[in-house]
């Protein structure tokens, strides 16, 4: 803590950390009945993993969201039933819940069903997305293969199982109703309504998303949301995101002549595209990575106090990483990482011209593209956001240049923009904020990690607008899970701890 | 003429065109006997043709040559024979010659028989690169394809041939023994001692000339080469061009963090490597197209002031080009076209970064990678001129960066230059380089255009480095005629132009 005299505005949360988090009893016997049950657990958890769960495999998914259905029927959660989109053919949310009598408010626990696509091909060997497999470790840390595991050996908290979804995000879905099966059959009572809503579509961007809760309004009234989604910090420390940035994407075409021109002929006098696209890119930002383009960071809700201070409290991870990844120098000119998260980004996410290596030819291209990727925080509007990458000294078009546009601009930029959200932000707080906060920090001794903003896009946004619901940002995954790409894997504590969570949830005060 | 004052330089070259050509009847007696064979010329045009002659198929490069040896014996050229490289398996070249009693002087003539490869599939329906087609103009402007010719019919000279080499460079083979066919038979005596020279590797980039001009280099010895490839002006005119830039190409790659990283969760702070690329790609040019780096004009040896006049008499075609390849506004800050190909360039050939279109992801990618040409002219070196790409603020290796390397520098490239050649230019008032202006000249009314340059390159430094030889460019093919492309064609006035052509060089004082 560099200015110690900002902590006054945190001190409400801190205190409210001492009061009405579930009593400790709830959480110690949530904890041995999984130890109890670990190997059953795991078995069950291996079962869910092996079912195919990517967008392209329809009847994988309607396997996943039965068996699922089957899981939550199982552990005593009533009301259960696969909740249609109005569109046909649209995986449903599976959906259930548990009354509590007298329990004066409602929590719905949402986590996500479908996996990211996969390329069996780039998975390490011995692996395979839909044949879970465990490791005594991290396979990038030197962790090996494990034999299936026999009955009665020991569990370690720090094996691995690699599968797709294994993290991303049936780890949601299996601590949302393994820690309610947790604490219904260790004799623990939720102290609130509970709803669960697990999604089947948002890998795939959550297209339908609004059509089902706007279908379902009644049935998903609410006081909270808890999105069960992505990693801890990297610190390993378990933590709370009161928001995430929005998003839009944005590709750009620079034309050049109407042909390849051969570069010897034509060098020097017909306009390369790529060199107009790399001056228009180039001239976005400065060597910072600071932004340059006029008002970019307009709109920007600041941070409040509370939210600063919350920020300074994060364990800084940043030249840990750095060094992981291979870098010297971070943009930002000294900025923490978490710091800069909380800003608006513009990240080229893809750059082509012609061709290089081998198939390189001496041409003038006829096009260069970019895709950009803009991330978004309180108070930007994504097509307000857009409008300011629009380019000085350029005609911008959203379609193939005319002859006669051709003819009269010396710079064309065709600009495609894909739908986008904004962002979303809960305040810290909030009174069940503040109680969130409590229930997870019961769970652990260490201090909680609160994050204002994660960095990634979640469709927070889908949530307030069509049913007005505050949401909180509760995950349960390691840090180092691979998600979205090969080789995804949980850490077996992780899902543990996160059955620990999400029993506090349901019993938090 | 803007300044005709200039105009005093090149009344020398003026005053030469009247004078010393060859008589007007033996190129009379040359156009009649190509008259009265054009049946013949043709069908021996299209035999040729219809032998494969890409690198890949080495059976239809030696039966190419071999046909091409007989063509020339049965045209009376003696000593006809293929020369081997040293280096196995080289496509040899064809050499012929004819000796001339109290010649004083010998004149090589170079074509290469070897063409680009082919994509049958992108050729027009109705064609094939080795299946020779007739049409009655260009494709391209509503030529249609014709039947197979019936004996007697008269023959048009705007018709084109389509196939693979019909204008690079089977043409230039074409115009020269033809030509000299045209000569002998018509009863005409050549000047000067001839020598032949069709090479097999020019489209691989005459990997093994040096070899074969030094492992042949007594047989080779003469006062001048006349190389035939290339089309004539765009404005239709014959020219004879005096050199051709030299060239190199560099692959530059640009180093991010060494995974894929989520534009979300690390954008803002972990560097991007497309946006580096682009400001050091951007930061090479100004608006105008001219390159800013340091030193990048020096060494250039200044045109002289006939060449300069040389340049103000080509006609300018630069709007029609323009309007024709779509652009509102060349480089070079209003220079032309021709004056722009004689400094040295700079290209973006292709630029690649992670992916755009469908696969693009939300990703910081890994790496960034730019192919640069630089063409060359007088004066330049290419490895000298390649130093000079090196990069401010950049750490420069030729190899993947090392750990220990991307913990020190904050911005890498990797520099990856491929082999070069110089530029070659011949001074335009050697004697011998304005004895071929007025010969060729003698062929046509209108003023012939002299490039002091050429923007495209050939390895010319190669013919002055092994053999101390001078050259001269006279090309013959149409400009319009898809080299390097699919629909690859000549114009048939073209191909009785440049027979007309070559007997002049063959007869010039």
């Amino acid at each position: 803590m560099k200015k110690p005299y900002l902590l006054t505005s945190l001190l409400p949360l801190l205190a409210a950390l001492l009061a009405a988090a579930p009593p400790a009893t709830v959480l110690t016997n949530v904890r041995q009945y999984r130890q109890r049950h670990e190997h059953e657990l795991l078995a069950d958890y291996t079962r869910l993993l092996a079912i195919p769960n990517v967008a392209a495999d329809t009847a994988g998914l309607r396997r996943t969201a039965a068996t699922i259905a089957d899981m939550m029927r199982q552990r005593g959660i009533g009301q259960v039933r696969l909740l249609p989109a109005t569109t046909p053919g649209v995986p449903p949310a599976v959906y259930g819940e548990v009354r509590v009598p007298g329990a004066t408010r409602t929590i719905v626990f949402y986590a996500h069903y479908d996996g990211q696509p996969v390329n069996a091909a780039q998975w390490a060997p011995g692996l395979s997305p839909f044949q879970p497999t465990l490791a005594s470790g991290s396979l990038a840390s030197g962790g090996k293969l494990l034999p299936p595991l026999a009955p009665g050996t020991p569990i370690n908290p720090d094996w691995r199982i690699y599968a797709r979804g294994s993290s991303d995000d049936k780890a949601g879905v299996m601590a949302i109703i393994a820690g309610y099966q947790a604490l219904a059959q260790s004799g623990g009572r939720p102290t609130a309504n509970l709803k669960f809503f697990f999604e089947g579509e948002e890998e795939a961007g959550s297209p339908h998303l609004a059509e089902l809760l706007a279908r379902h309004r009644d049935l998903l009234k609410s006081d909270l949301w808890i999105i069960c989604d992505g990693p801890v910090h990297q610190s390993g420390r378990k933590q709370v995101v009161f928001g995430a940035r929005g998003d839009v994407n944005v590709a750009l075409t620079v034309y050049g002549p109407r042909r390849p021109l051969h570069s010897g002929h034509y060098g020097n006098w017909a306009p390369n595209p790529a060199m107009s696209l790399a001056r228009l890119l180039g001239s976005m930002k400065d060597s910072t990575g600071r932004v340059t383009i006029a008002g970019f960071y307009d709109d920007v809700v600041p941070l409040t106090a509370t939210e600063q201070e919350a920020l300074k409290r994060i364990p800084n991870i940043d030249d840990d990483i750095r060094r992981e990844l291979g870098f010297a120098r971070p943009d930002g000119a000294g900025q923490s990482l978490v710091e800069l998260l909380n800003q608006p980004s513009l990240n080229i996410n893809g750059m082509r011209s012609a061709n290089v290596g081998p198939q390189a030819a001496n041409v003038i291209p006829t096009t260069a593209e970019a895709v950009l990727d803009l991330r978004l925080v309180l108070g930007n509007d994504y097509q307000r956001q857009l409008a300011k990458v629009v380019h000085q000294g350029f005609f911008v078009t959203h379609a193939e240049p005319t002859d006669a546009e051709r003819a009269r601009y010396p710079r064309i930029v065709r600009v495609t923009p894909a739908t986008g959200y904004n962002a979303q932000r809960t305040a810290m707080d909030l009174p069940l904020a503040r109680s969130v906060v409590r229930a997870v920090q019961t769970t652990v001794s260490q201090p909680i990690v609160l994050l204002p903003t994660s960095g990634g896009s979640l469709p927070l946004y889908v949530f307030r607008q069509e049913l007005g619901a505050t949401t909180l940002t509760v995950p349960v995954a390691n840090y180092d899970n691979n998600q979205h790409a090969e080789n995804e894997n949980i850490r077996l504590g992780n899902l543990w701890d996160g059955m620990e969570t999400m029993a506090a949830l349901m019993t938090m005060k």
